[in-house]
């Protein structure tokens, strides 16, 4: 960990950052700009000032993807705030360009405040064609997204929220192929219930499962201790626990399952855990960068199919699959919102990438880096907007 | 006209725009990402958690200028609003990056409610390093670019004010070198005491001209006629008319000034004004793209050296020369704040560019395309940083 630390932080102040503005037109001499800028662009104000839509034909605007956070909630490290946030949206303004061809801008807020930030983000939203809102804390990000999203007429995404989620369904589409199990059949425990987990909960619901099980720091969600829950997770209840267990352990629960999926803390799930779990068990362990159980032992105690966050090891669940292919397929449709169609779209293109000759348990979603994922994630979305 | 317009349009639709994201990292594989992204980039963050410094070195928040409007005033175009004002934004990015290798990014919010405008860019201020503001509408733009300058601790620059300023000082010292007069006994009139006009007459009061007639819309700026002024307007007569003349008219004032200056509106002046200024005459008629007088008519009225604001003419005042430069060497030098010494200090460099054998009256300021201006202007307001 030491030495990537290392590399990184010598990669970072030998480039200074990963991105910077490309001009794409030529600017050799005075008569370019005449052109580029004034007096000939004043026709291009002109042009957008009739017809609105003209900026997203006619300017770098409608490429545009505002990566946006608060910094309360970046990666494992927590409430760093706006300015150690930057690096991580330096890092999306990266993934969106090489995968997707987009162009990302950088906006780290100043405030905490959710109105303000709600506001701060709808007065700009001006200069772009998509909103990325990144490393926001729950459960404040699913007010804000859900604000944004209905109120600006430009897609909103919460990629923490739905990213994983899209990857995470795709995964399990697959596993299912493989082991030969039906998702309304499939136990499901869920450990974690914040921005990732609860949007995970949701989507499978969504696809076809049913026996959803989930818990968070206090427990297992359900019913009976639900009288001081808040919405968002009242709202969970609709979607787990529907036939009212009252498991008192992660431990109880996990017994006879056939899925399990962390996005929780490290070293949560022991091998004694993994092998209590039904027969062909898929254990997807999504804590960053150490997982609820590694790879290594998951396989150990006999699950049929691991998934990690981890590069070094098969089967990862990596965000990078999802988003850029989501907001090109917006962007390019001209979707208003990002659905939940879109995303399940996403999801099940995600998983038909991979053929079934080349479907495996150590190869049950396809690598960021594999040609045209991005492709045919965007082409699903852009389908799937009504 | 008609022909730029459509040449315009043509270039801004074949490109999308004249600007995009550039990832200046490798970004190939699986490994490249653990150094660019998770998990290495949380090490970056760390760093700058410690200290903030880091921001600038180890990200692309070190050579980042946010450019932003609120669309109130465009070019001569008026208030057009946020999004017909971005492909002026985009165009700022395109001269940033060609002319000081900077990164800009457009922003354009949507309010031009005073106080929700100061407040938005303090918000989204810790992504950059400077802060452009382009466009905004006077003389909300001196109370909204004050305010920043105060409270935020990264260097704020509304060119619309001083780029024009700077550079039609550049071009007074060095026509004074050529007729051999005084800055303290010429007779400058001003027409225009705009967002452009208020702060040529501060710079070039501060260079050492004393004898600064101004006209605006209401007529000629005297103790007189000021009950009803502005604070701004009251301001300049720390500047102007400091004698206590009665002009009634612009063609009144005119007659025997060394020096007339507009940044007003075209065909204001006439052939009979020009010629019954002093000898050895400077007019410098700024509007655009229509000047007060064009240059060919005020050369054949007499004058001696002529600038407008046309690239097809001699001597263009041009911002171009300028911004970039300024906000170089704002960058470079860690300034806080950019200062009337180091706006003063551009002036001298870009005046100083062109060497005694070069200056003549059809060339005393550079062109934005000749090598090395943007360095001379950067060195010299890192030199004038306090």
């Amino acid at each position: 960990m030491k030495e990537i630390d290392e590399k990184a932080i010598d990669l970072h102040r030998t480039y200074q950052g990963k991105i910077e503005v490309n001009v794409k037109v030529p600017c050799d001499n005075a008569e370019d700009l005449t052109k580029a800028y004034t007096p000939g662009v004043a026709a291009i104000c002109k042009a957008i000032e009739k017809n609105k839509e003209e900026l997203y034909t006619l300017t770098s605007a409608g490429k545009s993807v505002a990566v946006i956070t608060d910094g309360s909630a970046v990666l494992g490290l927590g409430n760093i705030g706006p300015y150690a946030a930057y690096p991580v949206m330096e890092g999306k303004q990266l993934l969106l360009k090489r995968f997707a061809g987009l162009d990302g801008w950088p906006i780290c807020v100043n405030t905490q405040d959710t109105e303000k930030f709600i506001e701060t983000v709808k007065l700009i939203a001006p200069s772009f064609k998509a909103i990325n809102l990144e490393d926001i804390s729950a459960p404040r990000c699913i007010e804000i997204e859900q604000r944004l999203d209905k109120e600006l007429d430009i897609p909103v995404f919460h990629d923490d929220q739905h990213g994983t989620a899209i990857v995470v369904l795709a995964a399990l589409i697959n596993s299912m192929k493989l082991i030969h199990k039906d998702p309304k059949d499939c136990k499901v425990v869920v450990s974690g219930t914040g921005a990732a987990g609860s949007n995970i909960i949701k989507m499978i619901y969504e696809y076809g499962f049913r026996k959803i099980y989930a818990f968070d720091i206090d427990g297992n969600l359900s019913k009976e201790n639900s009288q001081n829950y808040s919405d968002l997770k009242k709202d969970l209840l609709n979607y787990v626990n529907l036939d009212n267990q009252n498991f008192e352990t992660l431990k109880q629960a996990i017994v006879g399952a056939d899925v399990f999926i962390g996005v929780s803390v490290k070293g949560l799930v022991t091998k004694e855990m993994v092998a209590s779990m039904n027969r062909n068990a898929v254990v997807m362990a999504l804590a960053n960068p150490d997982p609820e159980i590694s790879y290594d032992e998951a396989i150990e105690a006999g699950a049929a199919i691991v998934c990690t966050g981890r590069s070094d090891r098969p089967n990862q669940v990596n965000n990078v699959l999802a988003f850029p292919g989501i907001f090109k397929g917006a962007i390019e449709g001209n979707a208003r919102n990002i659905t939940k169609e879109m995303k399940l779209a996403a999801s099940i293109a995600l998983a038909n990438y991979i053929t079934e000759d080349k479907l495996s348990t150590t190869h049950v979603i396809p690598s960021a880096f594999d040609e045209g994922v991005c492709d045919v994630v965007t082409k699903s979305v852009k389908d799937a907007i009504k």
